[in-house]
């Protein structure tokens, strides 16, 4: 049995799989419109997402499944104090597979470590998000007919945005990517990520501040969201904002089969005037999500059909470190042991929350 | 492709065609009962509505579809500032035919206006709340053996109450009507309704402020609740709530065959003991209303299936105004350009929530 | 047609052919798979509880039909004066059967009192919870292979645990049981339920308030939650609160063959640590209860089919007096008739809430 927690837990070998499945969907969409028939899928979404909520929902009632939930954490035993570990030991009992959504990171790896079905990560509070990467990977497989060989940029919170994080780790696995960050210096991207990920796979990229210089040489623009909250200075924040606001004039100087993402919901980092570009990628991005999560609920109960034990950590862990990331779903689960992963690096990293040991 | 935004889309005809379809699920439930088999109705509730979404969702189960959606906006992207264009923009991706409920006007409009798929409006604040008038339309039909040739008492807060004004609107196409309008002065119909449809279709009508006064000479007796709130005298409601609350007592002089409606909720305005007169006709409105919501989707479903493309508005438009009522999505939504149309008296309305130009 | 208030409402041989039923659902799932297609089960928690309504539901598409409902008070038209009542009647016409949740005591027997369809009470307040008590029985059938010849402790919170009281009342109709109290003074077992359920019945029972020292003796241990907030004295709940949190220490004296139970979710009651322990059931209590929750929706939906006319109270009533129970229904519920049953012992007791008239 596999659960899917980061986008790394899949090899490229296991994302073209995926692919392939959801190309093959999308042909023949009736072969696949019984496949999860009596299955039910489990929404437990502690945090509020429609998108992200409704597109599994929407992909399982496709496969001919039902699906049963929770869209908010105050309609759940979880407002009584109950466990995560505890919460999927009781749905293992009444669902097939698990999408959970939780403000802690970490959350659903406990939830896996737990379940007796396969849980997949609908996004645990800043850290990942793997169903929108595949959604990601999708539609730049559909739009530029190839995962490798590409120039991306990507455009506003690169410090923050967990999307972008998960991207970065993911196409950093294919042949001939380049990487363009976009950002203002506040919210650039993370040291550890540019060390551990792109350096590491010895990855082209570069830093700049204007999305205009960038525009020019991109195959691939992702957009997010800048949010005011993140500065602290509100001046340099008036003074910026608008530079990372996509228009049709920055769009001028794109190439013509440019592709735009954004994981929305957007704000007003698009222009609503872009939306009628044929460069403007973002919904069908939306619908791509459906289908690869089709892809992914597939794949996960077959996988559980055909080994139903958990899969072991394959990992050496160190266990007499604590973890000290308030937001980490070590602060707040009842008697759940503090473990962490060395790295390559020899970096300990918390298994939950992946912050490094202090 | 087709929207249900006010009831006045429909011709008389298309109204007929739904209540014909209504009666023959009623007759021949098991024909019906696999036609939505693969579809998926999006419930899309900004604010909270029991009644209709449940109304909805059991309408498309009885069809053999599914139900994805949410309840209330702090469960929805809305919460992250999502336009409802772009809300609808996605939904499309994920199902095939949206009810929306919003508490700001004209809210389902725009979405109408940016979905793929047909939107139907479950109510847009005070403004329009169709489906309620289909579910009375088929309930008069089913009584009464007919729409015209009816003299309709319409009781309570005549002012502020969006069914009442859209019962009148649909009956004033019928011949025969006579209407009995029986409320406060604080809560009487406003003068535009029986400018712009009593007298523009010729309906006699007669204001009365007793429903003991009144109550003989109806063949229906529509009735709705007073809220306090309405009231800026507070003696004044004392004195006039009890006035308008239905008792058995008052029923004596009714006809034998009257029929009383409802829209539900009901708080006091009709006593329980009302219950149980054969006249008492509100919870078989409810019935109605799902039977009305499954032709309905029905006939959405089809329309799509034969012309995909989008309905273009055709009517005479005015651009250079700009709406100035709060409660009209135009207040609220991103980059929405503010649209008039110019009606048969040359009066410019706001085509979200039809307010006049000032 | 028939209602699931209490779980004294069906006989010792209709819960054994519920257990039945659970039994054979068990062994041969494809059979059902299918017995519910085209009903649909309403949820409608006025408080909301996931693993209840989950479990639900879960029963329900297991049937092979559909759900519809609400988690909690704000989404639902209660929010808007509707009276519990009158949302019977309208859900009515949506669905085929009710479970219901409610904060207040008797809500769900006002419900089945109006409902044209079946009745299943969800949780009442702290009144009554006879879905839990139908998992506590196939559980310990499960596990001990019978009903009767048990010793059982039931350990924590006696005074308010509505599933206590419920479940001494389900065993106390089967032969050679006898009951351990293990509680702290505080939270004694009310004396009515010792005398109207034990001592009515001939069980024998002995109060103590070390776990550890009744510990041997028990064929089931029930471990209920202490709260906090039961207790007036701070230091009493700190001096007392770990004598009743359970651990594989205080195990050591227990029979091999005991059967824990919980009906959860727990918070740090029984350690984590317990779990892996043989012996601690009540994660297959939570899958037992999806079970009997199916053999239930079966039942009721066929004693509807064959007699859809209510069942009328067969109980020698009092009208003259009124509830002073500010947690029963009697206190909101519009124009509801307070009415009192008079027991074998000649005790008034009102039939929503049951408690005695003052």
């Amino acid at each position: 049995m596999r659960s899917l927690i980061s986008i790394m837990d899949f090899s490229v070998d296991e994302l073209d799989d995926l692919i392939h499945t959801a190309m093959d969907i999308i042909d023949r969409p009736h072969e696949y419109s019984q496949k999860c028939r009596g299955k039910k899928l489990a929404t437990l979404f502690f945090e509020p997402s429609t998108r992200t909520r409704l597109s599994f929902e929407a992909a399982m009632y496709e496969l001919g499944g039902n699906v049963i939930g929770f869209s908010e954490a105050g309609s759940s035993s979880a407002a009584k104090g109950e466990s995560v570990a505890d919460t999927a030991k009781v749905i293992s009992c009444y669902a097939d597979i698990i999408a959970m959504r939780h403000p802690m990171e970490g959350a659903p790896l406990v939830a896996s470590d737990n379940a007796t079905i396969p849980v997949i990560n609908a996004g645990d509070g800043g850290h990942n998000h793997p169903t929108q990467t595949l959604a990601d990977l999708l539609t730049i497989y559909r739009e530029k007919g190839r995962l490798g060989n590409l120039t991306i940029g990507l455009c506003g919170d690169l410090k923050y945005g967990r999307t972008v994080h998960s991207l970065i780790e993911a196409m950093s696995r294919y042949e001939g990517i380049k990487i363009v960050l976009i950002s203002p210096d506040e919210l650039r991207l993370p040291g550890y990520v540019k060390k551990e990920i792109l350096d590491r796979h010895h990855i082209p990229f570069e830093e700049i501040s204007s999305l205009e210089e960038a525009m020019s040489k991109l195959d691939i623009l992702y957009m997010t969201r800048i949010q005011r909250e993140r500065f602290s200075n509100m001046e340099e924040y008036k003074r910026l904002k608008d530079s990372y606001i996509l228009t049709p004039e920055k769009l001028k100087s794109a190439k013509e089969d440019m592709c735009i993402l954004h994981p929305l919901p957007r704000v007003n980092e698009i222009s609503v005037a872009v939306d009628k570009d044929p460069r403007a990628c973002y919904f069908k991005q939306a619908l791509n999500g459906k289908y690869m999560r089709m892809a992914l609920i597939l794949k996960l109960l077959e996988d559980a059909a055909c080994s139903p034990v958990r899969k072991t950590r394959d990992m050496q862990t160190v266990k007499n470190l604590r973890c000290q990331n308030p937001r980490c779903i070590t602060s707040a689960e009842q008697e759940l042991e503090h473990i962490f992963k060395r790295t390559d690096e020899g970096i300990c990293r918390c298994i939950y929350c992946e912050k490094k040991a202090e």
